[in-house]
């Protein structure tokens, strides 16, 4: 460890089947563009079980998973001059990328041609190391990637607009919602439950569609004009053809025919749910007759991410939260992967034995 | 037949399986909002052949298949002004709309609500009997649907943009080609070879995708700036992640995986060909990574229609067709079914026995 580096604390993934555990590890030294964040809340993502679980390829251990970091700013570089010691700010996926091609140059760094850095499991640009996430106390991270959280919201409960809020909020707004604009949402859990608040606050005619009745009542409490029960037989029938964009956050391979006939002409299908199985069959005529896309979108940008946070504190909008200890992670992952979780597990770092 | 019917006579399909036959039949009385044309030359459309043989299910026979229709104007009816009597015309896919809904006001009437009237196997709003096409000495079809063929094209020639070309024009004018984009053709027959011609004539620079190293060469010679082949392996490599817009006119299901690889960011994988199976499983990692699409288009609007045919007709732009008498369309089918021709047949109708 660099004489400078930073200690850090936290709970690591060791291995595909093992319990996380306490992981004492090491964060780069503050370098003159970085800001160290202090960790409050991070949000657990259902990628990060996907990620640790090695269910998207082998990866290196000890890993500390976690990308919706809500914390405050603990001390900046020499030549970052926009934050203050003290202000609540956030850290999503991505710590890093190329700054210099299109995509970058565009706003839209999720796309970097060189690989965005991920913000954990990814190689840290600047140590050459593995990046570590968020189940910590502490993390250091280049200025452009640090985000402004709204003093006004609840900062656990901010704390999963960093992935589940931006991965919706990004097609969202690319496809253009709006008033007079009807969109689908596709299972109710933590990107769904965002895509329907965000969605109706953008002032669109929201369909939830679900295979629980349960979360059917539930989505409509969230802002949802209607919601459909999907494997009740005729369900989806009366929104044939009457939907501009669909939300799809659901997870694992399935029939995407039902979904693709629910959409108008020019209507977009939006997959944002990373299943490792491939979806069904895609047949031509569906997507032809109307001029349809099956499209795929991927987090968000920082400055639409900024724009996000800045709407979400304007409106008031969080995510639904159930907030654990660091010793309720293990146990809250088996229950993501059941999809039981209203609506998205929240760490509070100060749990950590010892604190900061 | 009423009094006022019009005597056609044609090339129809009796049964799934037998040849196509000669047939006499009627047209429906030329009304006041309608033209008939004399129809000089008809090209030979893939669809012809899934259709008359039940492909795309079941159909009624005697049906008389052709829809890129090139004649000359007959007779108008008494509300219609803008033709004279020997004009140059043409007939595509569509006969009728509803030209009241949504897509219809906004030109797009091939994606009318209510559903257009094919030019063949469609039903007759007029008189409630079936459409029947091209492969015929005269048509009368609704002056809307007539479309004006600039007389310096070669009208046999241009008979096929009816349909191959409005088919891919749609597509690449809806996403934008032109200078600084590049665009990727896949399958070089009727409408890949318009689609490299287009998308050439329209400033893109074109990259052909075949498995036949002799198309290969050919789709050069039609203004693609590249062409490979696909089966060869490393072929596809040099142009990962580089295309905006590629136009699949496969006909058959095929792995679409290989094709969305092609895609840079925001890139749409364009389906245009009526394949009956489906295509390959999609897998969600591979549109979201640069927020790819993966779409379908079919035929075009007649505004956009008259666009495209202006546009030929001042570039000097037609189809590259193999001109056959009526006699010799049961062997062209199976030369169709073969993918053995260079690139369209097209009926010169003068040769159906006593003429018209």
């Amino acid at each position: 460890m660099p004489p400078d580096a930073i200690p850090a604390r936290g709970l690591a993934a060791f291995s595909p089947t093992a319990p996380l555990g306490r992981w004492d590890f090491a964060r780069r030294p503050v370098g003159p563009r970085d800001v160290r964040v202090a960790i409050d809340y991070c949000g657990i993502c259902h990628s990060d079980v996907h990620t640790v679980r090695g269910e998207w390829g082998p990866i290196s251990y000890p890993l500390v998973p976690g990308h919706e970091i809500v914390g405050r700013v603990a001390e900046v570089g020499s030549a970052v001059s926009r934050w203050q010691v003290g202000d609540r700010v956030g850290v999503g996926c991505m710590v890093a990328s190329c700054r210099q091609c299109g995509p970058c140059a565009q706003g839209l760094e999720q796309y970097c041609d060189a690989g965005f850095t991920d913000t954990y499991n990814g190689k840290d640009l600047v140590s050459g190391g593995v990046t570590q996430g968020g189940y910590s106390d502490t993390i250091v991270v280049d200025d452009h990637f640090v985000l402004r959280v709204p003093e006004g919201l609840d900062a656990a409960a901010a704390a999963p607009l960093l992935c589940a809020g931006i991965t919706t909020w990004s097609p969202l707004t690319h496809w253009g919602t709006g008033p007079g604009k009807r969109v689908g949402v596709v299972g109710i859990g933590g990107l769904g439950h965002m895509a329907v608040k965000l969605a109706s606050a953008l002032g669109a005619e929201v369909v939830a569609i679900t295979r629980s009745a349960a979360k059917a009542a539930e989505a409509r409490r969230l802002g949802a004009h209607d919601a459909v029960v999907a494997t009740e037989t005729g369900a989806l029938k009366p929104h044939r053809s009457s939907l501009d964009l669909i939300i799809d956050t659901v997870g694992t391979g399935h029939d995407l025919e039902p979904l693709v006939g629910l959409l108008r002409m020019h209507g977009t299908l939006c997959l944002v749910g990373g299943a490792p199985e491939p979806h069904s069959a895609v047949r031509a005529f569906s997507v032809i007759g109307k001029r349809r896309s099956i499209a795929g979108s991927l987090i968000g940008g920082i400055a639409e991410t900024q724009a996000m946070l800045d709407f979400c504190g304007a409106r008031g909008i969080t995510s639904d939260v159930e907030l654990i200890g660091v010793d309720g992670v293990n146990a809250a992952y088996e229950r993501v992967v059941h999809a039981d979780v209203r609506y998205r597990f929240v760490i509070d770092l100060a749990t950590l034995d010892g604190g900061r």
